[in-house]
C-alpha cells in the first residue's frame, strides 16, 4: 500500500537489464557514447523533430531550470501555474539558473493554466513601465499537472494563441499525459520550444531528458547544464535506461497501467464518499475523506501524504490526501488500500 | 587500450549487483531511505566523524560547487591550484553556486598547492582595501590532483598552518590518493571542513558523496544542492552503489589496482624514453613522447588524449599525453599499449 | 502644471546651498567624512536608534535591493504588496542582489499589505515541502504606498503580529507618510529592521539613506552595496544634502506642503466628478475622469501620466490618471490644472 | 598636502555652477531630459561616434560592471590586468553583474596588459576542454592604469591584434590619459566596444558616463543598469555636470594640471632619492622612500597612503607610497609636501 509518490517505486526490470547490458567496456564520456546517439535518433523520430537536441539528465528540477534559463534573460518573466513544481518544489532553481528571472505564478480553477488569466498577466507585464518592468520571456506548463490533470493539445492551442511566447513543458509525468489523452508526442509538443521528459517517476531508475526543439538554444542550455553540474560523465547509463524505457512503447504501457490503477482507486474512493477537487487524468488522486478514516488507513500500513495540515484537526474534518500510483502498483495494492479506508 | 579517462570505464560488477538488490519495492525518496541511513553510519565510522553529514550525489562538479557555496559568501575568495577541476573544467560552477565568489587559482612547480604561494595570496587579499576587496573564505585542494599527484597528510598540514581557512577537498580520486599514500581516510581529512568523495571514476556507475564534517553548514549546503537540482529523488540507487563500493574495502582494492597499472605503464614509458613532468602517485600518467610515436599508437587503436596542442606540430616534437588507468585496466592492456608505443 | 512625478522637480534651494558649502577642500572618501558622521548622529537621534547604521545612497532601488539582500538568503521569500516598487518598477533588483530570492507579491483591496493575506501567505510557505520550498525571510512594506496611501503605526502593528519576520520599509516617500500620519519617525519604524529613507522625491537633488536598525546586518549590507557599485566615493555630497534636508524639519515642511497640494487637487477633482480608488494620504492622486477631459488638459499643457491604457479607448471612458505633487508645486499650479480639467 | 586620492577633492566651481543652473523647474526623469540629450550629442562628436549610446551614471564601479555584463555571458572570461580596479577594488562587482563571469587577472612588468601574456591566456582558454571550460568574452583595460601609467593608441593596437575580443576601457582617469598621451578621444577609443568615462576623480561632483560604441548592447546594458539600481531618476544633475566638464575642454585642462602637479612631485621625490616602480604618466606617483621619512611627512600633516604594509617595519625600509594629485592640487601643495619629506 505504497502511494506516497511515484518516485518511491523501484525501476522496471527491463530498465535494470539495459543498465547491465550497457555496463560493458569503455565508452566516451559526456554523451559522446553510442547509447546517447541512438537515443537522440529515437527521440527525434518519436517527436517528429529532426533537429531536436537531446540531453540525458539525472534531475527533473535541473532539466526544468537549465531549459528555462536558456529561454529567459535574467530579467525575464516566466509564467507558470501556482501549483507548478518549478514554483512550489524546487527552492527557486529556475530563478537561480536564469540569474534572477521571475516566476509569475498564476491561479486557476483547476491545476492548468487558464488562457485568459495568462493572457491578462502577460498583457499587464507588457504594459509595464519600460526598462523598470520585467518583460515576458516564456511560459512553462506541467503535463500532467502536479494535481494529476492533463493538458490536451486543444488546451495547449488556446495558450499558444494568447501567449505568443516560447513554451516549455515540464513533462515529469509526460508519459501519463500521453497515455491519458491519446495524443501523440508530436501533437502534444509541436508548439513547445523545450521539453523536460521524465523517466524516473515512470519506471526508470534515475533518468530524464532535456529536449530542445529549437537548436539555437544549444550554447546557452549546455552552458547552464555544465555549470549546474549536470553534464553527466557516464551518460551511457542514463541513455541506456531511456532506450529501454522507450523500446516497444514500454513507457506508455507503464503509464497506462499506472493511470488505470489511479482510476480504480478514485472510483473506489468515490464510492466511499471521497470528494475529488481535481480530475483524475493520470496517476494521481487527490481525495478528501474524514481525517479519522485516513488515520485508520495509516494505522493499517497505508503509506501516502495528507495534502492539508492535520495538526489539531477534528477527526471528522475532510482532509485531502495525495495518492500516487506507479507502474508497480497492483490492483491488489489498490484494493487493500480501499479496504483499509472502509 | 582505453586510457582516455577513468570515467569511460564500466562500473564494477559488485556495484551493479548492489543496484539490482536495491531495486526492490518502495523506499522513501530524497535520502530518507535505509540505504542512505546505513551509508551515513558507514561513512562516519570510516572517517571517524560521528557528526558528519553525508549526501548521495550524481555529480562531482555539483558536489564541489554546492560545498564551496556553503563555505563562502558571494564575495569571498576560494583558493585553489591553477590546474584544479573547479578552475579549469566546471565552467564556473563554484562561482555560479556561490553567487559570485572568486576562484583564486595559484601556480606551483607541481600540481599541488604550494604553502608559501598560498600563504602570500591569502595575505595579499587580507591586506586588500577593506570593503572594496574580496576577503579570503576557503581553500580547495584536489587529492589526487588533476595531474595525478597525491597530497599526504604532511602536505596538508603545511597548508593548514598557513591558511587558517576552512578547507575543502575535491576527492574525485580520493580512493587513489588513499591507496597511494597509505594514509587513513581520517588522517587525510581531519583538517577538512568538507569532502567531495568520488565513486564514479573508480568503479561506481554514477555516485559521489558530499560530506560535511561541519554540520553547521547543513542548511546552506542543502539549499544550494536543492536549487542546483541535486536532491536526488531515488537516492537509494546512489547510496546502494556507495555501500557496495565501500564494503570489504572494494574501493581501496580497485584504486590500488588502478594505481599499480599506472605505475606499470609509467615504468614502461620511461624505458621508452618518455619524460614525466609529474610524479605518478595514482592512476594518471602524463608522458612526453615524440608525436610520431603517439600517432603510431593511436593508429594501432590506443585511446588517450594528447594534453598539448598537436596541430601543425613536427613529428619529432615531444608531446604530452594523458593516460588514465582504472579499476578495469588489465596488465595486458598496459602491455599492449607499451608495445604500440615501441 | 507638472504633475508627472515628484522626481521631475528640482532640488530645494537649501539643499543646493548645502552642496555648495560642502564643496570646500578635501575630505576622506567613502563615507569617512565629517558630513556623514554628523548625519549618522542626527539620524540616530531622529529615530531614537543609537545603534543604527546609516549609509548615504544615490538610488532608492539599490537601497531597497541591498537592504533586502542583507535580510534574505538566496532561497528566501520576501513578501510585498503587488503594487510595490520592488515588484513592479525595479526590473528584479531585489532578486538580483539577493541571489535569487523570491518576491511574493500580495493583493489587497487597497495598496497596503493586508494582515490576513500576509499571514496566510507566510503560513502556506511555512507549510511547504521542507527543503523543496522557499522559506519566509522578510516583509517589505512601502510607506507611502505607490498609490499614495499611508500606513499608520497601528497598521504596521497588525502586520508585525502576523508576520514574525524581519521588516523592511521602502520609504521613498517616508516624509509624506510622516507628514500625513503625524507619527514620529520612531513610532513609524520601531518594528523595522531596515529603512530606505528617500530624499530625492522630496527636495533633495539625489540622496537616499539606507538605515540598518539591526547592526548585525553590517557586513552583508556593505558587501551587497559595494558590489552593486553603491559605495559612493564623494559621500559628503550625499550626506550634505540630507543634513540640510533634515535641518529644522525642512523635510517635513516640504512633505506637508506637497501633501496639502495633493489634497487641494483631490478636492477639486472630486468636485469635477472624478472617482478616486485610493485615499489621498500623501502627495499622489489617482483620479478617474473621462479620457476626453484628460486630453483637454494635456492639450492645455498639463503634464501627468495616464495609469490605464488609453489606446483605442472611447472619449467618455473614465481613465485613471496619476498626479503627483511635490515640494515645488504651488497652489496656482493646482488651480491651473483644475481649470484645464473643467 | 592632501594626496590621498583624487576622489577626496572638491568639485570644480564650473561644475557646481552648472548644477545650480540645472536646478530650475521640471524635467522628465531617467535621462529623458534635455541635458542628457545635449550631452549625448556632445559625446558622439567628441568620440566621432554618431551611433554611440551615452548614459549618465553615479558610480565608476557600476559603470564597469554593467558594461562588462553586457559584453560577457555568465560563463565568459574577462581579461584584465592584475592591478585593475575591477579585479582589486570592486568586491567582485563585474562577476556579480555578469552572473558569474570570471575575471582573468594577468601580470606584467608594468601595470599595463602585456600583449603576449594576454595572447597566451586567451589561447589557453580557447584550447580549454570545450563545454567544461569558460570561453574568452572580453578584455578590460584601465587607462590611466591604477598605477598611473597610460596606454597610448599604439599600445592598444597591439592588444587588439592579439585579442580579437570586444574591448572595454575603464576610463576612471581617462582625461589624465588623454592629457598625457596627446591622443584624441577617438584615437584612444576607436577599437573599444565600451568606455567608462570618469568625471568624479577629475573635477565633477559625482558623475560618470557609460558609453556604448556598439548600440546592439543597449538592451542588455540598460537591463543590468536598471536592476543594479543605476537608472538615475534626476539624471539632469549628472548630465549637467558632464556638460560643464566637457565645455571648453575644461576636463582636459583639469587633467593637464593634475598631471603637471604629479610630474613636479615625482621630480622632487626623485631628487630626494625616491625609487619609482611605475612611469608617472598621469596624476599618480608611486614612490619608495624610507618609512622614517614618510612618518616625518605624516607628522607634519601630509595625507597620503602607504601602498605597502608598514606594521613592524624597520624605519629605514623603503616603503612605497601612493600620492595622487588632482585638479585642485597647487604647486604650493606639492612643494610643501616635498619639504616635509626632506
Amino acid at each position: 500500500m505504497f502511494f506516497a509518490s511515484d518516485n518511491t517505486s523501484a525501476a522496471h526490470p527491463k530498465v535494470m537489464e539495459a543498465l547491465m547490458l550497457a555496463n560493458d567496456g569503455y565508452t566516451p564520456a559526456y554523451g559522446a557514447d553510442p547509447f546517447t546517439d541512438i537515443l537522440t535518433e529515437r527521440v527525434r523520430e518519436l517527436f517528429n523533430a529532426p533537429d531536436a537536441l537531446v540531453y540525458p539528465m539525472t534531475s527533473g528540477t535541473a532539466t526544468n531550470a537549465a531549459l528555462l534559463a536558456a529561454m529567459s534573460p535574467p530579467w525575464g518573466v516566466i509564467y507558470c501555474h501556482e501549483t507548478a513544481h518549478i514554483e512550489v518544489d524546487e527552492r527557486g532553481a529556475a530563478t537561480f539558473y536564469a540569474g534572477g528571472a521571475k516566476l509569475r505564478a498564476l491561479p486557476s480553477l483547476d491545476s492548468r493554466l487558464n488562457a485568459q488569466t495568462l493572457s491578462q498577466a502577460i498583457a499587464k507585464d507588457r504594459a509595464g513601465h519600460d526598462i523598470h518592468a520585467m518583460p515576458p520571456a516564456a511560459v512553462s506548463l506541467t503535463n500532467l499537472t502536479e494535481y494529476g490533470e492533463a493538458y490536451t493539445p486543444a488546451h495547449i492551442e488556446t495558450l499558444v494563441d494568447c501567449a505568443r511566447l516560447p513554451l516549455h513543458m515540464d513533462g515529469a509525468r509526460f508519459a501519463n499525459a500521453i497515455a491519458s489523452t491519446g495524443a501523440t508526442p508530436w501533437e502534444m509538443t509541436r508548439e513547445m520550444t523545450t521539453l523536460s521528459l521524465g523517466g524516473t517517476k515512470n519506471g526508470a531508475m534515475t533518468a530524464e531528458l532535456a529536449i530542445l526543439f529549437d537548436p539555437d538554444l544549444k550554447d546557452a542550455f549546455e552552458s547552464h547544464r555544465m555549470r549546474g553540474g549536470h553534464n553527466v560523465s557516464k551518460a551511457r547509463f542514463i541513455s541506456a535506461q531511456m532506450l529501454a524505457w522507450l523500446e516497444d512503447d514500454l513507457w506508455l504501457d507503464l503509464a497506462t497501467h499506472a493511470n488505470a490503477m489511479a482510476t480504480r482507486l478514485a472510483d473506489g474512493l468515490e464510492e466511499r464518499g471521497a470528494e475529488m477537487d481535481y480530475t483524475v487524468d493520470g496517476n494521481m488522486v487527490f481525495a478528501r475523506l474524514p481525517l479519522s478514516l485516513h488515520r485508520q488507513a495509516w494505522s493499517k500500513g497505508a503509506v501516502y501524504h495528507p495534502w492539508d495540515a492535520i495538526d489539531g484537526v477534528a477527526p471528522d474534518t475532510p482532509v485531502m490526501a495525495r495518492l500516487v500510483t506507479s507502474w508497480s502498483t497492483s490492483a491488489d495494492d489498490v484494493d487493500s488500500l480501499l479496504e483499509a479506508l472502509e
